[in-house]
C-alpha cells in the first residue's frame, strides 16, 4: 500500500486536523470528528447536517459553509459515523428552527442518523427531519444497502437544500427541496481500478487488467456487471442510458449534469467523458442547464467515474446558482 | 493501460470539446486548441496567456476566466503547444494594451512562446512580455529544462497576475507582479506511482512497490532521489525543508501554502499532508496567510503531491483574494 499517511488508524483524525489548519473559517471538532460552519448555529436558519464514511472527500466536510451544509460528520473510512457524532453535529447547528439530516442510503448510516434524531429529540428537543438520498440506478440492493444507494445526487441535494436553508425557508420546506432533488436525481458509476482502505492495506476488490466494473458503488461494492474495458463513448452509453430510462428523462427536460471522478481518474479524462455524456443526452433531446465536472464524490484513489443527472425547474436552478462558500464548491461570494 | 478515453490520439481535442460543452462562458477554439475567456479581448485590459502540455489539468485551461487567464494553449500530453497556437491565443486576447505570456520553464515551452511573441510583433503588432516561472527547487537542470522547472508556482502567478490585469494595471505592472510571484515562490514534489501518457500506453517510469521519488517533475522526470516509502510526516519534511531553506522563508514571513495533488492521490491524504506541512512551517515560525489544497497542477493519474510556498505582502494577498471566475478556481463572483 502506497499512501501519503502516517499510522493508518489516524488518517481521518489527521485529515480533519489538516482541514482545520487549511480552513480557519470552519470549526473542526476533532473529538466528535465534525466539520462545522464557523458561525453555526445561524439564528433563525434551519440546520443542514450530513455525513458518512470518510474516503469520499470532498464529500461531506468539503461542502460545509454558507449556502450548503452546516455540519458534516466524518466516520472512519467507508464506515458510518456513530449516533453520538451526529447528535453533536445536530446540537451544534440547531438554532431552534430545526435540523435536516441528509443521509445517503446505506444501512449503517440510516440507522445511526435515526438513532441520533431520537437522541436529539430526547436530549435537546431539536426537531429533526431526515431525507434519505438513493439516486443510484445501478442495483436495487447491495452489500451495504437495502434499496438503492446514495451517491452523486447527495452533492446536488446538499447544494440545493443548503441554498433553501440559507434563504430562511422553514424546516418542512428545506426538507421538501432535498426530497424533490432526490426524486429528480439518478446516478450510475463505474470503476477501472479498486481503491485501498488504509486500515485494510490491500485493494478492496480484484479486477483484471482488461476489465471494468459497471454500476460500482462508492465503497467498491459490486455493480451490475464486469465487462471488458471499453471506450469513453461506450462507457458513457452504459452509464447514461440506464439513468435516462429510469426517471425517465425526456426530450426538453433541463438537467444539472454532474460528471464525477472517483478519485484516481485525471480531469483530462473526465472532460473526455463529459463530451460523450453530453452527446448521449443530445441524442435524447435532454438539455444541460448546468454542469459540474470533477472529483467530488470519490472512493479514495479508485479510477473511474459516475454520472448524475438532476431534472430541474427554474426554482431548483435558482438554488443551484445561489451563492455558496465551502472548501470544494464556491461561487457568488 | 486503463483510461476513460477513445482513441489515444484524440484525447486532447475531445477533452477540449468537453470543456466547451461544460463551460459555455468560455470560448474553445478546437482548431488551435485554445481555451479563451468568453468576452476576450477585454477593452483596455492587458491579456494574460499561458499554456503548456496537456495532462496537468486543471492547469491551464481550467484557470481561464475573469480574474485569471485570458487564454490557455493546450499542447499534446506533456508536449509544448506550437508557436501558431500561442500566436492565435495572443491575437485573441490582445485589446491593444499588450499581452503577458506566463511560461513554465521547459525548453520547448520557452522556445515556442518566444517564437510566438516574435510572430505576434511582426504580424499583429502585439506587444508581448514573457515571464518564465521556475519555482521548483528539486533539481537545477532536468530532462526537459535548463535551469529550474516551473510547477505549482505557475498557478499562483496566474492568479495574482490575472487579478492585476483585471484591475486595469498596465503591461509592465502585470508582468512585474508575475515576476515578483515567481521570485517569491518555491516548490517541490514527490511521486508514489508513475503516470501513463495515453499515446505511450505504458508507465512513464518504473518504481518499486516500496519506493518513492522525491523531487519528481510534473512529467515524471527524475527528481533528487529514490527513497523507501515514508510517512506523511517524513515526506512533509523532505519537501518543505528544501523549500524553506531556498528563498529562504524566515520566521514571521506570511505565505500562501499550496498543497497540490499530482492526480491520483485522494483528497483525504492531501489534508493529512497539509497538516504535516503546516506543522513544519510552524516550526520555522512561517505564517500561513492563505491555503489551497487539491489537485490543481497534476501529472495525469500520478499518485503524489507537491508543496508550493509563496511569500506574500499585503498587495499580493489582496490580489489572491480578488474575485476569480474560472472552472477550477472561483470566488467572489
Amino acid at each position: 500500500m502506497k499512501k501519503l499517511i502516517n499510522d493508518p488508524a489516524d488518517v481521518v483524525g489527521e485529515a480533519l486536523a489538516g482541514m482545520a489548519a487549511a480552513h480557519p473559517e470552519l470549526r473542526v471538532d476533532g473529538e466528535n470528528r465534525l466539520v462545522v460552519r464557523g458561525d453555526a448555529p445561524v439564528a433563525g436558519k434551519v440546520g443542514l447536517v450530513s455525513g458518512g464514511g470518510s474516503g469520499h472527500e470532498p464529500l461531506h466536510g468539503g461542502f460545509v459553509g454558507p449556502g450548503m451544509l452546516d455540519a458534516a460528520c466524518a466516520g472512519e473510512v467507508f464506515t458510518s459515523p456513530v449516533p453520538d457524532q451526529i447528535l453533536a453535529a445536530t446540537a451544534a447547528v440547531d438554532a431552534g428552527a430545526g435540523v435536516v439530516h441528509l443521509v445517503k442510503n446505506y444501512t449503517g448510516d440510516v440507522m445511526n442518523f435515526e438513532m441520533a434524531a431520537e437522541l436529539a429529540a430526547a436530549e435537546t428537543g431539536a426537531e429533526v427531519v431526515a431525507v434519505v438520498v438513493n439516486d443510484d440506478v445501478a442495483v436495487q440492493d447491495s452489500l451495504y444497502t437495502a434499496g438503492r444507494r446514495g451517491v452523486g445526487g447527495t452533492l446536488i441535494a446538499e447544494k440545493l437544500a443548503g441554498a433553501a436553508a440559507e434563504q430562511g425557508r422553514p424546516l418542512a420546506a428545506v426538507a421538501d427541496v432535498a426530497s424533490r432533488v432526490n426524486a429528480a436525481s439518478r446516478s450510475m458509476g463505474m470503476a477501472l481500478t479498486s481503491c485501498t482502505v488504509p486500515a485494510a492495506g490491500k485493494p478492496t476488490f480484484e479486477i483484471g487488467e482488461s476489465e471494468m466494473e459497471i454500476g460500482i458503488g462508492i465503497h467498491g461494492e459490486p455493480g451490475r456487471r464486469r465487462v471488458p474495458v471499453a471506450s469513453a463513448r461506450e462507457v458513457a452509453e452504459m452509464l447514461v442510458e440506464p439513468i435516462v430510462a429510469d426517471l425517465p428523462f425526456a426530450a426538453g427536460d433541463p438537467v444539472i449534469c454532474f460528471v464525477n471522478g472517483m478519485g484516481g481518474t485525471p480531469l483530462l479524462e473526465l472532460y473526455v467523458m463529459y463530451n460523450e455524456v453530453a452527446r448521449v443526452l443530445r441524442g435524447h433531446g435532454v438539455t444541460i442547464a448546468r454542469s459540474l465536472v470533477g472529483p467530488y464524490v470519490t472512493s479514495l484513489e479508485m479510477a473511474g467515474c459516475s454520472v448524475t443527472l438532476t431534472k430541474v425547474d427554474d426554482e431548483l436552478l435558482g438554488l443551484w446558482d445561489a451563492p455558496v462558500r465551502t472548501p470544494a464548491l464556491r461561487w457568488g461570494v
